[in-house]
């Protein structure tokens, strides 16, 4: 029995913990999960960009999925990336979550091809006819190198083929026409923004939630955010987004390594600093974040006061 | 026991046949292998982007790839695309490989990660630490979105990572510098260009050899060009590249469609046309290709006089 | 005497009417120079993208110039885009622009050529140099095909090179840093966006102001928005910029044609919609807007009841 | 009376020689010239990219356009570079070109701006319909960022538009049609390519000549070049031409700097130490080559042996 879906709210894409010898530590996965799920957020997103899903084999994708299905036990649904290069191959992976029991499935284009647009709407239409699950579009040019056209979006939202977008574009007039454009369809689609530095003013432009990566380190102030922005209180929505702007400042103190060592090495050693997780060991080839830049990160996150709950 | 691996010569990388309601036909793969093996090739690139790989399950690729190896029968090397996302992903691609029992194996880089020069270096070395056999780096930035430079090439090639470099860069002067650094460095790699409609020049700037899509249609014309520049014979080159080149025009036949469907959509039109295979038939998401389009490339093939042994 | 600069507020750029042979209109020039005033706009900036500079010879350049100086008399403040491809050639048009009587001077990266980093801080230096005029600097990647970082333009407004920053970079992330970084040092910078659509999000990130096309059609409104801002009634200040969004559609209604004809096409059908211009030409190559697209942006500035002060 | 346009061979676009201080040296430009037509060119380029045009200012470009047309004397054509944002600008170029008496324009696509294809075939036909002078189109994305397309290029040239095109686009693929479709349209273009390394290949392709900047420094071992290819002596072409590549990695010593200061830095280099001109000074804001960068492309100089006449 699936868990209702979130209709905005704070969805964060769950890191994947690994041990100093680099093995999957699910312990310290059901920590995170504990984490976020006690900083009031309403689903968890598993397998994201931020879940290092570009290096999990199938075997460790399933683990995680089985894993975080189980310790969430329902209190919040979870959301299964599925990514893959094409159509079959992600159908392959829709599968793989299905098993897993997950409640929701978040998809991108295809990648490492070259499609039409229109190869592109029908690749979420062959993912909508294979599966029971919401789906829900994931538009991320840095990584996909093809934006989603608000037209797109809103045309599938109709029909019933997605559930909801979740906008890394970085493109905010886009996204600001995709919000009208929903609105004006009837909403079909609910719309996160996955931006977590611009969470006050993409709420203010209309976005249902936000699906943060720095929400592994601190959920709660993104909930607060949120509820703040619902209740119409721009001063400490904006308060907050300051506070949480400053703890993003850890993504930014590697110098000459690559994106994901960087930003998810950043919200790994932050997550040790809170004595969540045990290691900030990255996915092979990605080096863990060490010396300096470590410091710098433990120091951020000190000043920042992150809210964690007793455990 | 393992084939020979090319020095060089004429490699193409296979389109994968299809029936017309979108079966893998496994007779029309075992055609356009002899029609290869027939028209002189040096090795057989299976699943390699023209062999739709993006967009075939674990299960059709490693049927594609033991239908090759049995029968292309130790008469030339079969060299397999092992593409994913990262690191972990890849290396599942190459136990799917070797229990294939192909010879050599093609990588790219990492895609939809955001990597470092260093981690893509380290992508390489943990692939080659994985399997005993050879690899060739595959450098295609308008897929990967990152370009391999002719030092990491080098460096790996001396140590012994990679055996050769399929370019695939449209960068030719990169290239180039690649081929003096290699010759500066005592040859430690065999390198391809991948840009079918340039190998005279490549093979004058010192290339060994060609991975070419068209190959698929017209193989004996390739092999032919790379015996005339190996006799210093660059009239004759020219002029057989020039035919070919007449014969690439039919990439440029359908409008407003993705890159595979106008281009591997051609040369698989060209294959029905030439009677080696039954069915244009694309994978989904992608059209295959009819009409006009389909029309104005037959009148190419046609004019072309392409050699096609009698079977 | 130089007029006071802005502190914030609304700035557009104005658009440069011809009349219906191609020629430079004044008067028209004149009557949209009143009709922001009349708005209540807090400045002009003339010779941005907007108005075409591009496409206008040194001699039209300065006759624009001069006669917005003469009409605006010292009401408001005159900022003039000082467009060229490097240093020499900018120091020139900041000469032309001096003898114009302007007050302030909007420069941008060197384009066409390919600069360092630390060049493009050079460049901003010597302009700074050359002058006493203030200069904003104009970040527009999607023109210039780079971007200007949030270090380099704060350190540049601590050393008094530049007065602030029009940001039409559509990278929210990046200018939600720029403000914080702006903050934390003493706020040297002034910071406008130019992105018309997401004012009232970038108002609640701290920007000071914003630098609007669509100003030209209806700057009392974006006026109006950014009090509500002021006065936090972020509920006011959001619908002020959801019926701007609306009348932001005519820019969309122009297919295949250029970013100028689309954009820029649209701004002065509008305007001829309302009686503040006499015609929508554009300069050569680019074309006029004319049948459907102009039709349907009639309806679109008919339906938003655009305030016009009465002349 | 202008001097017979050239039908191929070797035309490099010359540097802006500068004094130690920064001022033109036009005693150094005439060396320059003297260099290059003992070398044996078919033309002289002023003012492209590797002139610094866009570091110069108008009244800097006709001192420059006049000189060179008063040393060369008619000896061999002088092709100017009329570089600006768009079509009004580029005119003004072109009355300064022809007061200063050259023989032909080379003139880009606009930049800055965002044309449509129609919009940039328009540019090109009101340039040509402003002068007599005959006019090459100079293709260079990674400057203007758009690309020409074969089909655009032959459609100007059958209409007299263009009289020929310097391709610096890095397409190869591109440039071989380029090459078939003119042939196939009766040859109205005269085609060169701007890539220095890779002569032999595109003259094999059917290249008329060559652009190239290195030709600055050693202009006789292109002329020798062309010469060999000509004669389809395609051994002594690809020798050369490798020795050539060998000389051009001067333009990869400098590290961390501008594409200007690496490349045409290493090029004034290098003519300081044949004894050409005096300083390396490049046009502000890019630095000048100095330390182990210089060093080091001095000893491949000498390594070299470039052929310099006597004076």
């Amino acid at each position: 029995m699936s868990v209702p879906l979130p209709t905005g709210g704070v969805i964060p894409p769950l890191v994947t913990p690994r041990t100093s010898d680099g093995a999957l530590d699910l312990a310290a996965l059901e920590d995170v999960v504990e984490h976020l799920v006690a900083g009031g957020v309403s689903g968890l997103f598993v397998l994201g960009s931020s879940g290092e899903v570009a290096f999990l084999s199938d075997a460790d994708r399933e683990v995680i999925l089985r894993e975080t299905v189980r310790v969430s036990a329902g209190r919040v649904p979870v959301l299964a990336g599925v990514n893959d290069m094409s159509t079959a191959r992600v159908i392959e992976q829709i599968r793989l979550a299905e098993r897993a029991g997950v409640d929701a499935l978040v998809a991108t284009a295809p990648f490492y091809v070259l499609p039409s647009d229109r190869e592109i709407e029908e690749h979420f239409r062959l993912l909508a006819a294979s599966t029971p699950l919401p789906i829900y579009a994931y538009d991320v040019p840095v990584r996909v190198h093809r934006k989603l056209s608000p037209e797109l979006l809103v045309r599938l939202g109709l029909d019933g083929v997605i559930a909801g977008v979740k906008d890394s574009s970085g493109d905010d007039v886009s996204f600001r026409r995709l919000v009208a454009q929903n609105r004006a369809a009837g909403k079909p689609l609910v719309l996160f923004t996955g931006h977590e530095v611009v969470v006050d003013g993409a709420l203010l432009a209309g976005a249902d939630g936000v699906v943060p990566g720095l929400g592994n380190v601190d959920p709660r102030r993104y909930v607060d955010l949120v509820a703040a922005a619902r209740a119409d209180d721009w001063a400490t929505a904006r308060r907050l987004q300051e506070e949480l702007n400053e703890l993003f400042e850890i993504v930014f103190q590697a110098q000459g390594v690559g994106g994901e060592a960087a930003g998810l090495g950043a919200f790994k050693t932050a997550l040790v600093e809170l004595g969540i997780i045990g290691s900030n060991r990255m996915s092979a080839p990605v080096p863990s974040l060490s010396g300096d830049a470590a410091d710098r990160i433990r120091e951020i996150v000190a000043r920042s006061a992150v809210p964690v709950a007793a455990r």
